[in-house]
């Protein structure tokens, strides 16, 4: 339906935002998440810029950010997500080992999550 | 439908395993969720063991484990199961700006996932 | 927003629905979830039709049904209906050993269903 | 990311493991799920164990299990899930009748799960 | 595992469903969605007559629903669903700016209602 | 675990939102969703000029965009935002013949979804 916006095509808004992509990521090619996002040039920015602020080094470091984010996309069953930001924690220097225990936490979670519910558990007075 | 079963009413495995729960916990009463399981002696036994066994530290600390079982409760909007797995978290050394930033990559990768699917990015060939 | 529609308020569509739910179903009082419906006839016609058609006694008996049901619900986290089908599952006939059977299903299949994401396992050939 | 760990490649805890699942189900070859899981020999192991003990008959049948199993699969949207359950369920003796009852069951009450929400239902008395 | 339905091997209550979707829809082939659902005879019937009902131009006009249907369609992850009723969207009128606005709402509100379980929001009292 | 900032706390980054919240929106009270966010000022920034950005009058209508909005909530359970966003269409000038209509789309397509799944149906070729 929506063709990605090559960088040859690319202008105003988003060249700069392509450009400023892979500057920061040291990559010599957009990959497809912008190049569709940049059919939406304001979007495009909103998210690119999102990512920036919300993914940086803080409290949390690159990887626990990385992993978390693997975790929320392993929820939603967002293939190109798990794929794009598994790759991404493992250029920030997640290791296998990382990622496997992260798996068993989220396979865990979801299964705890849907116990919960099935028993319908009324939260403890000490967490209130 | 189902009621908690009380300490005082358990025996056998479920009286091991209240007992292994507020041994390894520090804790004096056992929360609703592992009570409620109780109706279930073998799944509490299962749930139990698994969950010692999966959060324990390895090459991912307590910390990061908890808020990442935290992440994906938030995703699956399962209450207690925040609360509760918040509460782990800042018990075992998590600080409100590691919490916030938690937060913060969970909206940006549920937004972010979803944009995926509306513009239906296909996978990059590095990443395949 | 909207009003439950009472049983003195019904008329024409409405009251012809409200009163098969209670013959058909030996009750006195229409649940809440058809009074709120019943703000829209066409969707309260449209659903007690479907409902009635697809939970009726074939290949699979009503316990089954009614177990099933409850097991999506739990998997979406819909509190009122995991508890009015629970209740219609044991009128019907369900055990409680049933029930925690059915959830220690739901809890393994949403893990399982997310370590086939984390692993992004593929579809065997013979499953072709 | 990861790799199937091949049968020839497996020992120790995997290949028990895997002999087991051949065993067990009279089957020749792994399927790819388990061999995916075998990346984290404790999470096969505990996957396996948890697998067999909560599909066994028990107060409900094989098939009931299967049908619940892949319900919520569905429900998921895990398509690998849904073609290995499928076809588990009709090796058992689940028949085409009782699958498509079963979807018939599934849609209905994602359908219900919605309207509940839309209009904010509230729990009947009579279910508290 | 069920295969399509084609239209020669259509009869009796199929048949009609084929005819009025090909008639209704001005179109020569009966896509593929009902092609597999005719597998269930009474569920196409019951899938094609609320289809017809609740698509059509009320309160709300045609393409407005369509954008909705699409919504919901990316929050589930359905791929077949967000392509089919996107191309119907834009069929019946939605130009490419509507679609990417409303693809902003989507990745929006998802973010936003992440963000309302990660702080636990309470409902404001002006809103109970 | 989080408490709202309340407005007399609020200063810098925060009073600033607040007053924009306050003076765009016509209204003398910060709703409890921003008074949360608050707690992460930078989120609550970008949250804030997100929703004024994405959901102004475009080539989509304001009710339009706010009916999509509840209509991914209610695909996602998320009682706070369903009511909270009901609200503000309504105060744009959503009628409840227009909810009510946006409901029986999201039950339909709820539906549908997840029959899809059932079938495993193929995307047809004129999708493509």
């Amino acid at each position: 339906m929506f063709k990605p916006i090559e960088e040859n095509e690319a202008n105003g808004k988003v060249k700069e935002v392509y450009d400023d992509i892979k500057s920061s990521r040291h990559i010599t090619e957009v990959p497809n998440f912008w190049r569709m996002l940049a059919n939406d040039p304001n979007e495009l920015e909103r998210s690119w810029n999102s990512l920036k602020q919300v993914m940086k080094k803080g409290a949390l470091d690159h990887v626990t950010k990385e992993l978390i984010y693997v975790a929320v996309s392993i929820t939603n069953g967002c293939e190109y997500c798990i794929r794009s930001h598994s790759f991404a924690a493992k250029k920030k220097g997640a290791t296998d080992e990382m990622l496997k225990e992260m798996f068993a936490v989220v396979g865990l979670a979801n299964k705890n999550n849907k116990l919960v519910d099935s028993y319908q558990v009324e939260v403890d007075e000490f967490l209130k």
